[in-house]
């Protein structure tokens, strides 16, 4: 059995998602957490667990992962590990901060706020560089209707709706903190917050929100979709390029 | 033999040179030139050449290269090709613009300014989506003394030091309009223009002024380099993915 290390240290992640699969750990699959546990086990000399507030999907990217793992070396300020693990690292996943919390602090449990935010280009043509991070739209959507639509998601509610067909969750009620689209820069950004999301939930909202921007169809369609409880009302799956998980809070670390 | 279009075309690309074997077609290698000639192609059922104004190096970006190609597709406003040919072609390369030009246009043999810029990440620790695109410095350089350096670079100039050991060019003199540093947001940018470049002259000018200034050497050392003619006194060439082909300019189009 793996022994647990003394002191619980957490870390802010960033990643490039495009050529990640995923977060989660599988098998021989190139994921964000395998290839940090690689360089954590690197730097322990031995098989160290990583464990991620969000198992963000393949593609998806993060700009502030939150995450955590023990570790035996003591000797170490806490902070030393931001350079430490980003000169084993590959470019495209770097450790943004790295901080001793409580001994029972558990990334993913513990988190009690997610936020995402959606990119969107909205330009007939784009740059090669916005391309990579951002849903190209090649049409300017109407944001103020937008945000009628995004009013909707507040609050406690069973977000079956956009959850993918078969969703194993025991329950799929979350409560939603708010969602809006904004610009930032030249880019659209659909940006939504909530204790907890389903598997591919806010792609599908996203892609739902700007299919029926394109239709033209009343706010009131969205409630109607949200109480339906029918994934086969909602629009296309976003595509994950565009994603970013962007902030985790925790009530205390 | 290709039979050669009637109307002459000219584009401006953008790409993302880090999947890129370098602009220049070359057998199954996949290249820029290779890639936008596979879109024309489709288009024209036959094969199109494609002339470009620099033949920039594996792992170097483009904001803006100026390309040509004949075509007897006569049918179409020439800025259609813009959305035509981004259709076809992979996110990592963009068609930003498509003129018609003179019939005698040629985009390599008439371009008179070349400018590249290359980027410097200056902080400790990066973004992978800033590594991309830049060189990771984590130092902050003197920019005051780059730019006395920089100031050595102007007007007509052998540039044998900052060439590859046994460049075969005709002539390594070269008009230098001006080079400098300059912040761009949080990077460090290196501009330089030119009528033309040596081979990886760009990044050889870039990792010898970065050398230096790590060195504290006096900006007379950079005179005496150049005099030198000795590309063994040049320091290091900086990698591709910091470098831009920024701009190409002509008398006339």
């Amino acid at each position: 059995m793996q022994s647990r290390g003394t002191r619980n240290i957490k870390l802010l992640l960033a990643y490039d998602g495009t050529d990640f699969s995923g977060w989660q750990r599988q098998g021989d699959e190139r994921t964000v957490q395998g290839i940090v546990e690689g360089a954590l086990e690197k730097l322990h000399k031995k098989p160290v667990t990583l464990t991620g507030a969000g198992r963000t999907d393949s593609g998806v990217h993060a700009a502030a992962q939150a995450a955590n793992f023990y570790t035996d070396i003591d000797s170490m300020d806490p902070c030393r590990f931001v350079p430490a693990l980003n000169s084993i690292l590959p470019a495209d996943v770097r450790v943004l901060e790295a901080v001793e919390t409580r001994q029972d602090f558990h990334a993913r449990f513990d988190a009690c706020l997610r936020t995402y935010r959606y990119f969107f280009i909205v330009q007939k043509e784009a740059l090669p560089w916005d391309l990579r991070y951002a849903w190209h739209l090649r049409r300017q959507p109407d944001i103020k209707r937008l945000n009628e639509y995004a009013r909707y998601f507040h609050g406690e509610m069973d977000c079956t709706t956009f959850a993918v067909p078969g969703d194993k969750s025991k329950s799929r009620s979350r409560y939603i903190y708010g969602a809006s689209f904004f610009y930032d820069g030249n880019k659209l950004v659909f940006e939504i917050s909530a204790n907890a999301f389903l598997w591919k939930m806010v792609r599908s909202i996203a892609g739902t929100l700007i299919h029926y921007d394109e239709k033209g169809f009343d706010p009131d369609a969205i409630h109607g979709i949200i109480e339906s409880r029918d994934r086969f009302l909602a629009g296309p799956t976003a595509p994950p390029e565009g994603l970013f998980l962007w902030r985790v809070e925790y009530y205390r670390e």
